[in-house]
């Protein structure tokens, strides 16, 4: 039976707005895997008092319906300083006494060894890491030394305790708690899909595509959208594979130009795959187009290289783009985009070329050419150049990513 | 008198990992300007069951506490589909019934009369944006359509509800709940100065340099540490003016050579001053350096533009760094760094060059060289090139961007 969840964070860095809790998130994707919902993420300061009037409030109300399965994950607040408190709010909720980890302290004391030191220099709040509360499971750290647990709250309600460094916690969850979730609240199988549609909005989408699966979504079907850059993320997921595989198939019947699987790894794996060499000619993403390439490690495999020709002067000096074009049609025009990519070829011999010019903003719209309009070429090698027109959506950042994430989808439909 | 402060923001999207909350830390650190702390953010999804039940939850615990003023902001929940339901909770909540916000009602209608639409057309849930609790207190949106409002959820406690929008919340706060929030809970001033330092992380600083600051703590100083890519930014604040500036003048001593300010505004605006340009040539960042830099609008006054120079062959190629040099000290190196330079101010001739030559990681790295070697670059039109050798921590996307915020660092000293 799906448990009630909740996820706590710890981490005055995190209320103070230093940092931003990446964990939650994370661990709530974990759990939709399962077909599990959160009820509530709640981020609190290393604070005891609040932390333990939280716990105490969720184990009244686990106390107060015994029927009704509940699991609390809580990362944070493991760690060696002064202002981890976890451990301490558990012994005090659970009454329970702390006890050692007989396998953290082997490494722990092997650790102080190699560093030339004596087991009896650890400091206090350094050993308090090895420790759990009596009467729990333990989920062993398998990259770092703090110790988490599971603690019963009552009769059918759990509170886990992770560290809150994401390596750590993402280890631990994968390879300790994810196990014993599974054992402890038996769930069925769930079949998921997911699917890339370019050029269109979440509301667009869930108006105009969404609303007509009612059917899928009475037989228990459920769906997610996550808006990205120039395309949203569909995902489908049910009991039943065959309501799953309706949706998609559907999906690819009402947008059968516009979606694709994960463009950015079908491109890793197809470039390196087919031996092809891809370069690229930037105006106003101004290096962001290479960055996202070089992102994937490995990527040295197919990337050349490129020009960063934010300046019209380096148009014409780096690409050979004629200055009368640019005088002509402008600098964002298919002219000079098509030039650029002709340019690039020569520069750069490789297999395939990108190339983008377009209005970034806030600055530099006019009538004709609004903010947020771009060109995007794509070249084969000995081919003739392409360049497309979009009217990119939002701020300058959004008008950016954009164009980089559409120019790399270009890219992959010349691939196929 | 200061509040108790709880952020809630509600979002299916959010309880499900598919977004992440980035308006409750953008609150805090606005909340944090005031000197106020947060005891609690809460993420919900879009159930109004869960909401009404952490609302009632809150108003009890003020209605208890009726001497000690308390804040909630909530963000979220107030636009125009199905699932917005804040207007709803705050509805029951309050026992009010709900009005109509004349002004926005006069957008309204004059945006549907825009679209050659009549007044008639308009959705329920569009019409209930435009609403608000009886006897609350008004908060204008400046830039979409759903009213703010803030009610009273006992003598001495007040919930504010903003849209979820980033761009509608951050106007609405700064222009609408701030002025509010001063009035209501007047506050002694607060004096706040922050200063960047390279090449540290968090707790050494901490151990280092807080540790020794004990006069001017006990004296009510607060501080904060960010850690950032390649540096840090430590945070005074204080109602006494002269505790803080006496923080920054023992920061500046013991930190005498990586200390700075803003760097990446010092750049912008001394570049664009001075009438000076830049240019990038970039092999392991790939295109983030420039990507960087034209992340400012107006950054095309100073960036001329660059080369990525991923492979071996372009560096050759396109800033004729020779076979030899690369064959005898190796791609990531002080020779091929200085060549880089050299090469670039050949091939576009700008005021001062910046190169950046490295491993990034996971894969390449090697005993002498391991991964996280960064080569720097940096060189004034006319003068000999420079080049500085770091060893950058973290996985491939922390040392990437390590090595472009250092670039910049370094190009600031020089402009000095």
């Amino acid at each position: 039976m799906k448990p009630i969840v909740t996820i706590l964070s710890t981490g005055s860095e995190l209320t103070a707005g230093r940092s931003i809790d990446t964990n939650s998130g994370w661990i709530a994707v974990q759990l939709g895997e399962l077909g599990w919902k959160v009820n509530r993420f709640v981020v609190m300061p290393d604070d005891p008092r609040i932390i333990l009037s939280e716990l105490k409030a969720l184990q009244l109300q686990a106390k107060e319906n015994p029927d009704v399965p509940s699991l609390v994950i809580m990362t944070g607040g493991l760690g060696a300083t002064e202002d981890d408190y976890t451990l301490q709010c558990a012994l005090e909720l659970s009454g329970q006494k702390m006890v050692i980890n007989e396998k953290a302290n082997i490494r722990l004391k092997s650790l102080y060894a190699a560093r030339g030191k004596s087991y009896t220099d650890i400091l206090p709040t350094v050993m308090r890491q090895i420790h759990y509360p009596e009467n729990s499971y333990v989920l062993e750290n398998g990259s770092g030394l703090a110790v988490g647990f599971v603690l019963n709250l009552s009769e059918n309600a759990y509170l886990a305790c992770m560290p809150g460094v994401p390596t750590e916690m993402k280890d631990m969850y994968k390879k300790r708690l994810l196990p014993f979730l599974k054992r402890t609240f038996e769930k069925g199988e769930l079949y998921q899909k997911n699917r890339w549609i370019w050029g269109i909005g979440e509301s667009l989408f869930q108006a105009e595509f969404i609303s007509k699966q009612k059917d899928l979504l009475d037989a228990g079907m459920e769906w997610g959208v996550t808006a990205q850059k120039g395309f949203i993320k569909a995902i489908f997921q049910a009991e039943r594979e065959d309501l799953v595989d309706q949706a998609i198939a559907r999906l690819k019947d009402a947008y059968p130009n516009q979606n694709t699987e994960d463009v950015f790894s079908f491109l890793h794996e197809t470039l390196r795959l087919n031996k092809q060499t891809i370069s690229v000619a930037e105006s106003c993403t101004g290096g962001l187009l290479g960055g996202k390439i070089t992102d994937v490690p490995g990527s040295s495999a197919y990337f050349l290289g490129g020009h960063l020709v934010y300046s019209n002067e380096q148009k014409i000096n780096l690409l050979g783009v004629s200055a009368d074009l640019i005088g002509k049609f402008g600098a964002v025009s298919e002219e000079v985009c098509k030039a650029m990519l002709v340019g690039l070829e020569k520069s750069i011999p490789s297999d395939f070329q990108l190339a983008i010019t377009g209005i970034a903003g806030p600055e530099g719209g006019s009538e004709d050419k609004p903010v947020g309009t771009i060109w995007i070429g794509r070249k084969r090698k000995g081919s003739d150049p392409e360049a497309f027109l979009y009217q990119m959506p939002g701020n300058r950042e959004m008008v950016r990513e954009s164009a980089v994430n559409t120019a790399l989808y270009l890219l992959s439909k010349l691939l196929k």
